[in-house]
């Protein structure tokens, strides 16, 4: 019980401490439940698979099994990896990136409901996802008077103990406890319409309390962990992502030359991937002191600007580091506790203080096409990748708002910058800045048509750009000179990919 | 000078009066202009017809003369008419609906950027649309001290006159003078990253003072006009507009029951047209009562529901009334002063404050598509109808979003409900409710695939039920299913309507 007494301060709850098995019998066929998890961070890891473990037999006894799982974020395969494998879930929202989930959401197996992060805590609130029968979230820690101090994600945590009928508390002993007051969880924000601003006047600010609050009588089940996060190996950046950055890195000075950017920026915003970490590492070298981060999840190369003293504070929902960062993350800890502070995810994705801050968004897509709408999620138009996670939210209230890609992909079978996009996320109203190794088109004060041009001739791969110019060409010749589009042509290079495996026109 | 005496109490700027065509002389080829106006209010009536007939001179003498022009959002014909008319606007943002203009953009004459109106004065106060060079705004009177009193419509009108390096007001003598004190004109909000928050806590909330202040050494010319606003007549809500109203009233009431919306529901967004109006007068007989408003414009339903006492007090932009209706409101001012609040267009549409009081917001499509992606902008994927408007922003942050439209249009030609829409305005991420006369979609909580059937089977006109689960089925037989499409037909109904004016199989 050294673990209970030195991780459950709260003597009343040491009897709730069981297996995750013995937990997993709480679970029953039909369920919704509102699980923890924000970007490989933050999620349950032992339940899920005492889950599955339970639907495989279910199953094999000729018997249904399979629940709602609404997490913050994407998961990892001994969450959502293994409870796809078994079968085991009927629906799943807002984001995802587990291999085997995509699976089968592409399959037709499981249904998936790809949503803005900012509306997940509210609509479960609201009640639009029906009722929630358990939470499933992880903590480092309850405190004496049973509060519980998340870990290293928070996502919609806070609501999901909220909403649910019943509450089970995975408590993580590989986190470091030190986590304990890194947290900045929201009070009470009220109804609508009487609900109160948000208060985060600077990305620092916090307006709630270091922890989650719950009714303990909810408190059906305790299990102890003792496992990392997904912690992914973070690649070194390529050159194409080095140009990309590059060219966003210059463009910054620009800006700060013309008036419209103060010399330290604006609080800054870095989806995942290579590119927005190329983009963060460039900064390191870069002239622009005193940096600002606000974002959804904090990676390797906001935590090094911070380290290396060019950022002063950042503010994320989760941190999902690689295993050395995780290392200097807690090497430094000490240092950063009042540098990074975690919140939930209707604050760091909130467009009332995305908006206020005017934060630069810069995110990865799938595609753009020539009027500067962007894909960010489907494959060809039907398959779903990952999903549009916090990338609506922060665009359509950033300052900036970039979209980042090299400008083929499949050794240039694919062409990321095509006449109309298979999917659309982020609309023609939305997007300023699209930038690929080729370079930047600024569509700011732009019609579709002088946005083609540019998109074309900046962004768009030289193999690529005589069929684009092509398809606009003729496409104007066919009238409709506001948005110019051959409809039958227009999905055309999607189609072509699927039945040769390659855009261009040979 | 009993007019001057009257509507201009700051004597300084009396000698500043001159005429339109004197004023217009100001204007230059290749200037930006700000012009105010929101939806047929508060636009200038004098000055674009003056500058529209310099335009000619300038044509006929051989000499290039064309202008940017960004409002509001739409204007009249004795504004956008005439100036595009005179083929003297180059570049137009961010919204309009006037015949003339609307062939000029679709002609390829005029090159527009249809945008989110939450954005446009943050965007011209950042600078992303390069220098103003003149703002030319409509007031109803300038006070002693020089502070500007606006007329039926705010818009963008404040913003204006700080950006632009010189101001020509319009003085209209039609407006009522009475209207000095219905406007709530914001102070400062800041620059980012330190920008405050937007202290609308009920629709009612006031934060600002009720003139535009300017810098008074800008002036450079003030005209007089005499002329009303668009006041366009009001169709009697139709057959079809009453039963889709019908069924957002009694959804209203189950979800009152359901517990997720307050008995006098939530402030009320409704767009343009006859569907809004329809809606807003089947309020009138419903058991809701203190009915609250938070729209952009508000227009006869909502000035009946309030003169009645069924709505408390609302929030606008603009004030667009039937001819009817404006003398109700004229009869009436003494009672409204109180109840209604005009204000810049940056918070009547701001996310901020949208989320936060939980709106309804109702809005018109031209079509849905099976998986609810919304088109309200394009007619067949090229040609822009009108735009976007604050659309975008309501339904982006509200707490219900519907969507409404006639399942068909043009006799039974055009379905409302497509395999793809042919422009995207509103994503599978925004859109919550889909309204016909036919039924009603509650996508909230459904996957693509979940949605497409309820699409089909409650939204869709029966003539075009069948051939949608044709093109539907195939779709899930082609795999990818978690937005099952077939991409070279995806777009084919509009080209069927281009080729054959009618998207029916026959």
């Amino acid at each position: 019980m050294t673990q209970a007494a030195e991780r459950i301060l709260h003597a009343g709850l040491h009897s709730k401490i069981m297996t995750a098995e013995q937990a997993a019998e709480f679970i029953c066929d039909g369920m919704t439940l509102a699980v923890s998890g924000f970007t490989g961070a933050g999620y349950p890891k032992a339940l899920p698979t005492a889950i599955a473990e339970r639907a495989k037999v279910e199953h094999a006894a000729g018997r249904p099994f399979s629940v709602g799982v609404i997490t913050g974020a994407s998961t990892a395969p001994e969450c959502d990896g293994v409870l796809a494998a078994a079968n085991a879930i009927r629906f799943r929202s807002p984001f995802q990136s587990d291999p085997t989930l995509r699976n089968n959401i592409n399959a037709g197996n499981i249904a998936y409901q790809d949503m803005h992060l900012s509306h997940v805590e509210q609509q479960m609130r609201q009640g639009f996802y029906g009722q929630f029968d358990f939470a499933i979230i992880e903590a480092s820690a309850i405190t004496e008077d049973g509060k519980i101090i998340p870990a290293m994600g928070i996502g919609h945590a806070n609501e999901a103990v909220k909403v649910a009928q019943k509450i089970i508390i995975e408590i993580n002993l590989a986190q470091n406890i030190k986590l304990n007051g890194m947290h900045d969880v929201q009070a009470d924000i009220g109804t609508p319409p009487f609900r109160k601003p948000i208060n985060i006047l600077h990305p620092f600010d916090r307006i709630g309390v270091p922890y989650i609050d719950c009714d303990l009588d909810k408190i059906v089940a305790i299990v102890f962990t003792d496992a990392g996060d997904r912690n992914s190996k973070f690649a070194e950046p390529d050159e194409m992502s080095k140009r990309i950055a590059a060219q966003i890195i210059d463009f910054f000075s620009h800006e700060v030359k013309a008036g419209r950017l103060p010399k330290n920026l604006l609080p800054l915003q870095s989806g995942v991937g290579n590119v927005a970490n190329a983009v963060l590492a460039g900064l390191m070298d870069s002239p622009f002191d005193d940096l600002l981060g606000y974002t959804e999840v904090l990676q390797d190369g906001m935590l090094d600007l911070i380290i290396a003293g060019k950022m002063k504070c950042a503010s994320a929902t989760a941190l999902s580091f690689s295993p050395d960062a995780l290392q200097r993350f807690n090497d430094n800890i000490d240092f950063l506790r009042d540098k990074i502070v975690l919140r939930p995810m209707e604050f760091t994705n909130s467009p009332e203080v995305i908006r206020r801050l005017g934060v630069i968004g810069m995110n990865a897509m799938i595609e753009a096409d020539l009027y500067g709408n962007v894909n960010s999620t489907h494959i060809m138009g039907t398959k779903m990748m990952n999903g549009i996670g916090g990338s609506g939210d922060f665009t359509r209230n950033a300052f900036f708002s970039f979209f980042v890609s090299p400008s083929v992909a499949k050794d240039g079978a694919i062409s990321c910058i095509v006449p109309m996009v298979s999917h659309h996320d982020h609309t023609e109203h939305d997007v300023m800045f699209i930038v690929t190794e080729q370079g930047m088109a600024d569509l700011r004060g732009k019609s579709p048509r002088q946005r083609a041009r540019l998109i074309i001739d900046n962004c768009a791969h030289p193999d690529y750009r005589d069929q684009l110019h092509d398809y606009f060409d003729r496409a104007e010749k066919a009238g409709g000179l506001h948005t110019p589009h051959l409809l039958n042509e227009a999905l055309s290079w999607h189609q072509r990919f699927v039945e040769t495996g390659d855009m261009r026109v040979k």
